[in-house]
Order: C-alpha cells, then structure tokens, then sequence
C-alpha cells in the first residue's frame, strides 16, 4: 500500500526505512508472533500517520541534517508502532479475521496471545519515545494523546446501541479514535524538525481537521459500500450499534423514520438495511455529513495555505486532497 | 487486606496513600469504569510491590524529607498500577470472573471495555513515570521491565500443553511474570531515595529472588488447594496445560508415570487429578519445589543482612519471611 505514496518518491522511501526500523524494533522472543508483527509492519497500509509527519518535519528540517533525520524517523516508527499497538487490540474487539488483507494477531494466534502482543507493542512505542524525546514536553503529550485516544474507544463502545446518542457525542468520540493520532503526527513533524510555534499551531489544527475528514468519510463509505453486492455484508457499523454522522443527522431530521430501524440493529436483515441506506440519504444524512467533511478538508487546505512557501507546502496540499478525495 | 501490614503500622500508612493516589489518577470520563477501577485500587490485595519500595527507600530516605516522599508515593504509585494493567488484561485471559473478591473488569463489562480499560491503565502509568523519573536511566529500566514481563506472560501460553517443556523454560517464565517487577520494586525504592551502589544491586537481587520464590510456593499450592473439598475446583493451572515446577521435577524423577497424564490435561477428572496430586508428592515434586523456594527465600534472606544497618532492616526481614510463609 506504500504505493499510494509512488508520486512522492522521498516519504516513500522514507516511509520504507521506517519499515525496517520497525520490523527491528518489534522483535520478540516468540518465533510465530515475530512473523506475525514483521508482516504487520510491512503490510502496513498507506502508513498515513508517519506520512503526515514527515510532510511536516520537510517544511522545515535540512535534507542534509543526517543526525536529525535519524531520530525523525524513530518518532515516525513510534507513531506507527502505537497505531498498530491501537489496531491489534481493535481486533480483538471487532472480532477481525483480516487486518491490511493478512489475518489479524488475533485470528492467527487467539485473543490472549493478541492481547499481550498489543501490550508489548505498546512497550516498543515507549521505548522509542523515551529515546527520542527525553527532556522535551512530548513524553507527556504521548500520555496524553494516548488517554484521550483510549477514551474515545471507550466511549464509542459504551454508546454503542445508544439510539438517542447526540452528534456532539459522536465528534468527541471520533476526535478522540482518529484526529488525535493524526494531529500529534503533524505536531511532532513540526516541533522535532524545529518548526516555529505559528507552524506548530497549525500542524496541530491540520492534522485535527484532516483527521476528523478522514473519519467521516470512512463513516459515509459505510453506508455505500457493498450495496450492489448480493453477498457483501453491509452498514456494518449500524449492525454493530454504532451511530454515525450520516445516520445521526437523518435521525435529527427524521426520527420517526429511523429511529425504529435503530431498536435491534443487530438483526436488520439485508432488506431492511436496504430500506435504511435509502432513508439516510433521502433525509439529508449522507449530504450533510458530507459537507461537514468537505468543510473540514476546507480548512485544512486553507491552513495549510498560510504554511511556509515551499515545495513541501505544495506536496502536502496535493497529499491532504488525495487522502481524502480516496475516500469518497 | 492491607491489614496483612497491620504490625508495620508505618508502611501500611504509605499504602493507604498510595491507594487515594491511584484512585486520583484512574479518573476516566466513564463513570462506570471509573468506579470499577477504584474498587480494584481500593481491594488492592498486599500491595506487595510498593511495600517491598517502600522498605528498601525507607533504608535511605529521611522520614522528614517530604518533598522525596512526595516523589516515592508517586513511583510506589506506578508499580501497582502497573500490576493492574497486567492484571486486568490477565483476567481476559483467565476468564476470571473474580479479582481480589470483587467482580473483575472484565466479569463487569466484557472482554472488550477489558482490553482499552488495561490500556488506559498502563498509561496512567506512563504519566506517572515521566512526572517522575525524566533524566533517569529508569523510564528505559521501566519499557525494559515491562517488555520481559510481557515476554514471560507470552512465553508461559505459547507454551501450555507443551509436555516436554523444561525446567528452565519454566523458570525463565516465571522470572518474567512475577520476579522482573518484584526486583524493579526494590531496586527503584533504593535508587529513587538515594541508596548507594552496593544497595542497589542488592536491592535488586533481593526482588528477584523473593519473586522467584513467592512464584513457586503460589504454584506449590495449586497442588494441595481444594484436595479435600469436593466441590472446589482442585490443580487448576495443569488442567490450563501450565505445567509448573512440582510437576515438572516429577515428571524428570518419573516420566512413564507421569506424562500419561498430560496427553489432554484439560480433560482431567477429580479423580485423575488426585492421583496426579499423589504421583507429584510420591516422585519428589512437592519435596524437590519446596527445597528450591525455601533456597531462594534463605537467599534473600542472606542477601538482607548484607543491607545498612537500621530498623528497615529489620521489617524487611520480618516482611519477607511472612510474605513467603504464609504461601505455604
């Protein structure tokens, strides 16, 4: 999936020797479960995180700085190790036969072996903190980020089934699963690359916008994709109790329609979800969530406008439109 | 039960603080998980992990130093909020529905709010390690710490079932699981309040070898507990394939007799595992585990009166002969 990035030959490169830090750094006594992390890290999708970080760490850090650059890229490893540590624990919530088209830790090995493997890639990402950013505010913003990551799980698990689950709800919860991460990836590229404060301010608020667009997004694929297929499973989130934006608005504007669809999601059958798809869309939900998302990417863009000039500004405008326009 | 420290009046004071310190930073927004965490603060067992601290700080600190103490409460702190974490993730593994008598996370809420809730918890430990031990070598000690704890966890399930698993694996398993975070209490209760070097390294020593011991008595037991009472499940942990040191050392004294029966352990009948209980005592493995933690416990021991001088000695000699005794 590094193939993503093959009209930017220099994050895809950098993108592959955060790879090989990576499969290094996740070495682990057990055999199988080393194979098991190593294929994880190579297969590891669009590397979004890392990405991001390295299109801002370019604004301002000197291709030559060499000493530099190798601890930029322990601090894209740790981002990416952390998420992967937040995806092998995400399996065994959801159940996941496959992550990234390779069978998830879980699948292969169990929930128990899955559940200390997601702790020791945890420790791994600590590591790695701790050699990188000791005597800098960073170790704590990593708790921090981490916390609040955790907290929007839990809280869109524990609303999950809940059908009067507000909208302000929702966003807090998608803040916390996917913005943070991609906002602290932003920040970190700005600060550890010596950025002034104004470019670390708006790293911090791009990554927020991109990551709340790249969520909603992904929320609105859920109610299209697989419709056409006869043996696709679809609205999986809805079937799983969980509400997103698109649904939330055509709730508020319809209740007496949905609402009904949402007292067992668990047992709508095809048709019936069918007939939901059909009534969030006529009810404002999927264009009003898509405006908020293109909204969000608005701002982005317009962010990253008042970034410094130069060819990484230019790159990270073009990679902001890719990685949301993919989505939807 | 902390009325076990009930004669160390001093040490069981510094526990109860302890205590009202994680219950501070466990806060999490949901409030039922918030409760469930100080419940499990609050039963919090010995606390035999910031009690072995706070006897080997109590060697060098000044009780009238408050602002050092202020510190090691927060460091006493993180040891047993890290046990918690392994704990909380431990009982999704076991199943357990009961922790330290009180329903555990896992029994109250599912397996998943299980896995995030013990997440969250190692990064309340984070945050405690980094207000804490910035500029030490003990943020990099702690990620080491935690990776071998991780390790031995893995290593004990990726070997269950294995009948021919040896002595050795075993105890490096159980060096991992239990004596690496004893050996870190100690040597971080030297270290944070100033010990010299002869100290410390005794300090550390001393853990892992009332860890080691403290392990194998705990496993002892699991071969007498229950014997006599019908109802009450009896060699739990050969019945979950986790073959400990008894019934290892009979199976090297006596294999014919005694690897028949662990073919399919889980399999078991009352009546089979009495006979296992008899095969164990009769081919020396009660015998044989008994003399190697008694060794391991006269080692401490020794290793203690090599400490300074002063009345912490003393309780720390006393604390330890009880701890290892009343395993067995």
């Amino acid at each position: 999936m590094l193939s993503f990035w093959q009209d930017y030959p220099e994050i895809q490169n950098k993108l592959r020797v955060t790879q090989e830090l990576m499969v290094d750094r996740l070495k682990i006594s057990n055999h199988d479960i080393k194979t098991a992390l190593e294929a994880m890290a190579l297969q590891g999708g669009k590397m979004v995180r890392p990405a991001l970080f390295y299109l801002f760490a370019g604004l301002t850090a000197k291709a030559s700085d060499e000493k530099l650059w190798q601890q930029l890229i322990k601090i894209a490893a740790s981002l990416e190790i952390l998420h992967s540590a937040t995806l092998i624990h995400d399996d065994i919530i959801d159940d996941s036969p496959l992550r990234r088209g390779i069978p998830s830790i879980e699948a292969q090995f169990g929930k128990d072996v899955a559940v200390y493997t997601g702790d020791f890639t945890y420790t791994v990402y600590f590591e790695l903190l701790i050699e990188t950013m000791a005597g800098t505010p960073f170790l704590e913003k990593n708790a921090k980020s981490m916390k609040k990551i955790l907290q929007g799980e839990l809280t869109q698990m524990q609303s999950a089934f809940e059908t009067t689950i507000s909208i302000r709800k929702y966003m807090k919860a998608i803040s916390g699963k996917t913005a943070e991460l991609l906002s602290l990836s932003c920040l970190e590229g700005a600060y550890f690359s010596g950025a002034d404060q104004k470019t670390q301010h708006l790293a911090k608020r791009i990554g927020r916008a991109i990551g709340l667009a790249f969520q909603i997004y992904d929320d609105l694929l859920n109610f299209t994709v697989g419709l056409d297929e006869e043996n696709k499973p679809i609205l999986t989130d809805v079937r799983l109790g969980i509400f997103t934006l698109p649904l939330l608005i055509a709730r508020e504007n319809n209740p007496e329609k949905i609402l009904p669809y949402l007292q067992a999601p668990e047992k709508l059958t095809r048709e019936a979800c069918l007939e939901l798809s059909d009534l969030v869309a006529e009810n404002g939900g999927m264009t009003g969530a898509l405006l908020i998302a293109n909204g969000l990417t608005q701002k982005a863009l317009a962010d990253i406008e008042k970034l410094p000039d130069g060819s990484n500004k230019v790159l990270l405008t073009q990679a902001t439109q890719a990685l949301l326009e993919r989505k939807y």
